[in-house]
């Protein structure tokens, strides 16, 4: 990208990341319970704590931007990407837990259990998870309930034991937690436990846009060569980068004795592999001509990324 | 009820937990999740530990039920009733967990943390909290899409931090756990943490059914007595009865100086609850005439269980 081009898309990424803010701060008020039952405040403060306060908020950016595409209303496209993001904030949290990947920091702040306890993390990630599915059905995303159903459901699918749990499963396997760790499939965790999430972020645009099999199949083609690019940069950054950059250890994968794709094609190799799956992204796009042009710029930023 | 009543009565809902225990096992195999992407066994195998083999599945009953009240067909009925099951064994998990309530007893077997570990529980509770709502969204369930997105919605709002979740926090915090336990209002707690599931199991029958606006009322007010009922029978089984019988420990609630109905109503003034209760529900389901006549049954079942 050219120094004017990057700095128009990271208006478009700020914007969206303000309004998502906004939207989520509204979403986890007492607008969504019940009018009949007060809301038990410290469960609240926490799912806030955990959603709000920052964030690039891809996730939600890739599904409005999949969705403009297919010039999908930027408010319909954005309660979506609300739900996504919900989702993606309560796999952070679990992640955190003790029992889990054990993290005291997250984004330069204390993790969840740390801030608060391991109970309540456990809940508030319990009521993040749960509440994607309210959002996710709201009239306003879609006229046809038939629409909104098929989201719904890509939703549970990418985000459930054959997409984001499952894959988290098969990484804390992976570092030997269960016994014998046996040979790692890396792009197959990749493809579920980061992989899933921002695959239903480009194809959210596609649902909601009622496109044809062909500019589905495109943005699940390019959704899949982001997320493996994505996953390519993180486990780069861990081992080019430093805490302070990152908001949270770096070397952490080198210390577990992790197979990730950097150990497995080398730093150079895994350099070349990232620039292939941005012209396979670039190759998906083709089929939507300059309408693709920002989710081009998204796959370069996701690749080229310092956090 | 009568002898012969009684023995109907049980024999039903025998039946419904037979095909329930059929479903989810069918629901929890390879079939659910996507072609391309292998089951990570070890999430998939603590999913079946915990939801298969056994439990008097009542709450797949009363959906059920209440949908038989409109001629529901029984197959889109026990579907939903599998979802509904699932949120419920996915709370048993996370509420059991050492952060949680740290039992190791849960009908008559080994926790899933202890069977398994702490990080499988909290995969396995976050996957059986997913599938729920791939489950839900089916085509079987209802031809209407309007109709499984009211189900889904309704189904989110009963699990959340309006419903189960935030009242599981209620009563953590009712316990002290966070600091100074203050007055504890175990009726809202009772609505949110039991209650919210079961009368989600009576109201969808009401969904599935296009209910009238009375008609859902009815399903609607049965459901909060009968909620109401189980957990004061819940709170009097504490006192009352013994880790045999009850396949976890008896006692728990006084051990950790809990204000329950018991606490507050006392043994006999919460056994004329219960009978109050019963009453309401049998007023509300007047409505139907002898179309109600099993969830009453239900309801004094649920009242005079004992376990």
């Amino acid at each position: 990208m050219t120094g004017t081009a990057l700095t128009d898309f990271a208006k478009q990424l700020d914007k969206t990341a303000e309004d998502t803010e906004a939207l989520l701060s509204q979403l986890l008020s007492d607008a969504v319970l019940p009018d009949e039952i007060a809301r038990p405040k410290r469960v609240v403060d926490a799912m806030r704590y955990s959603s709000l306060g920052g964030g690039k908020r891809l996730r939600p950016f890739l599904v409005v931007e999949s969705a403009a595409v297919f010039s999908v209303p930027r408010e319909a496209a954005l309660l979506a990407g609300a739900a996504l993001e919900c989702i993606h904030c309560y796999s952070l949290i679990h992640d955190d837990l003790p029992a889990m990947d054990n993290s005291d920091l997250r984004r330069g702040r204390p993790t969840l259990h740390k801030a608060y306890d391991d109970a309540t993390a456990i809940l508030a990630g319990d009521a993040l998870l749960t509440i994607a599915f309210d959002i996710i059905t709201r009239d306003e995303i879609h006229r046809e309930p038939a629409v909104r159903l098929a989201l719904t459901r890509a939703l549970a699918r990418a985000s459930g034991v054959g997409g984001m749990v499952g894959g988290q499963m098969l990484d804390l396997a992976g570092e030997g937690r269960f016994g014998d760790r046996g040979p790692v499939d890396v792009a197959r965790v990749q493809q579920m436990k980061t992989g899933a999430l921002l695959r239903f972020g480009c194809i959210a645009g596609a649902i909601l846009g009622q496109a044809s099999e062909a500019e589905y199949k495109a943005l699940d083609d390019f959704g899949r060569a982001l997320g493996e690019a994505f996953q390519i940069a993180d486990d780069l950054l861990d081992v080019e980068s430093d805490a302070a950059t990152l908001g949270k250890p770096a070397g952490a994968d080198a210390e577990l004795g992790k197979t990730t794709f950097v150990t497995q094609l080398g730093i150079e190799g895994a350099k070349q592999r990232v620039r292939d799956l941005l012209a396979r992204g670039d190759a998906a796009l083709s089929i939507f001509g300059a309408k693709g042009e920002v989710l081009r710029a998204a796959a370069r930023f996701v690749a080229e990324r310092k956090n």
